[in-house]
């Protein structure tokens, strides 16, 4: 409160560490005018039944000097019994939107997403806040609770930072062994494809997924969860792209979850 | 915001209007030590499917000649369109305690509830809210929300007014005929005996509510949601009285659905 009345504004990065050039560049986003404000919280709500919650990356030195290196004035890292103290039993849901993509395939992640983000916006006070075009699906039901729920907060979209195999900035990405990291270098050649291929006049949204699928499966180990064409807005698949589409996918690499995706414009 | 920052208290009272001296006692509590803001919104979302959204009481200009007479500062009308816009999807839920007593016979009642609310205290900004505690299972949802959700916000709970018959105040005693209201005075007697019993030494909760169920079927056309003995904090029945327990109950006269309760200390 006091921060937040001094005709100051704060701009809140929240992350689940394991901190990236993506990150960096939220944190840059912010700072060019705000006091920044970045959390630290492996969230467990946001884990569906069976997967990585344990062994997410957790580098919390390393992150602290990142942060630091970045320009961010208040790190904020709560505990696990500071969020969910005990008997702990109230949760956010944006639904319809949270059903679809990677909603069909973890149950609860969006759920635990939207909770977990109100909580800190409640603790925090943003006046705007910094979430990564990577998770778009994420950033899109953050808009949504934002504004369905009255929240005087600003929130921006940054977009993709990528390494320069073109793979997609991602905590995650330690984990790939170096054959998987090649192999994950098919999700951008994909987009890259499906951009093109809507440029040349390519309308039927199951031949350029037929495509990237060609494109995808060429890389060892590869199991794709999703590949879809949909309304930026609603996440509504789309059979004809006469129109703004989000290109959007999943893949799982050696157990290891990707996402990317794209927004392609038609001319 | 302004309002907030100007070292002034905000004391906020909403309400679905059809005011009535329980809405009074609350403005009361509120003014002595607050600008009351009081809201009036009838919350389709907190109505269950075949319930009585489009009967409920409607008396606006009766209710803003009460607020203003009653010390109301300022009267908060939103419209269903300001408050659930097109494409709305945002919904709060408190688990576990919605389950139970009225959450079993109002399927998604206070989940409309809670969101209502949590967008009425984002909108309003309040320091304290004030509710009542006949509607006692509602008010604890909002402090668990409130608690969980890491809002800034003091909850106060306030006891039951009741009429010279000893019916407590509620919105809905309008539909009552003259010999409906007559047997609905039967509700606070048998809360009456619960607390007798109670004191006269029974812990046996199955005879207590026996006793009630005998006392409220005395009158014409009751019938029985519930009666419970439970927990003030988790709202789970008890079977032994050993100890602080809520009496609470809902019946339908006539298809109007009256609830009440008590809470009954164990010396």
């Amino acid at each position: 409160m006091n921060l937040r009345s001094r005709n100051n504004s704060i701009g809140f990065v929240p992350t689940m560490g394991a901190l990236h050039k993506g990150h960096v560049h939220l944190i840059e986003r912010a700072r060019s005018n705000n006091t920044v404000i970045l959390s630290i919280f492996v969230n467990p709500k946001q884990f569906a039944p069976g997967e990585d919650y344990n062994r997410y990356p957790r580098y919390i030195e390393k992150d602290k000097v990142i942060a630091t290196d970045s320009g961010v004035d208040i790190l904020f890292l709560p505990s696990t019994d500071e969020i969910y103290p005990e008997g702990y039993k109230t949760f956010v849901n944006v639904e319809g939107i949270t059903d679809l993509l990677c909603g069909r395939f973890r149950p609860g992640h969006f759920k635990g997403v939207a909770t977990v983000v109100l909580k800190l916006f409640n603790i925090v006070m943003p006046h705007r806040a910094y979430f990564g075009e990577k998770d778009y699906q994420q950033m899109l039901v953050i808009k949504s609770m934002v504004r369905d729920l009255n929240l005087d907060i600003e929130i921006f979209g940054i977009p993709i930072v990528r390494d320069d195999d073109g793979l997609a900035m991602s905590s995650r990405n330690v984990y790939l062994g170096r054959e998987e990291r090649v192999s994950a270098t098919s999700l951008n050649r994909a987009l890259k494809v499906s951009r093109e291929m809507v440029k040349s006049g390519e309308m039927n949204a199951q031949k350029i997924i037929s495509e990237m699928e060609r494109i995808i499966k060429k890389g060892d180990g590869i199991e794709i969860d999703y590949i879809s064409l949909c309304n930026p807005e609603t996440l509504e698949d789309i059979k004809i792209v006469d129109t703004r589409v989000l290109v959007a996918m999943a893949v799982r690499i050696g157990g290891k979850r990707l996402i990317d995706n794209c927004i392609v414009e038609v001319k």
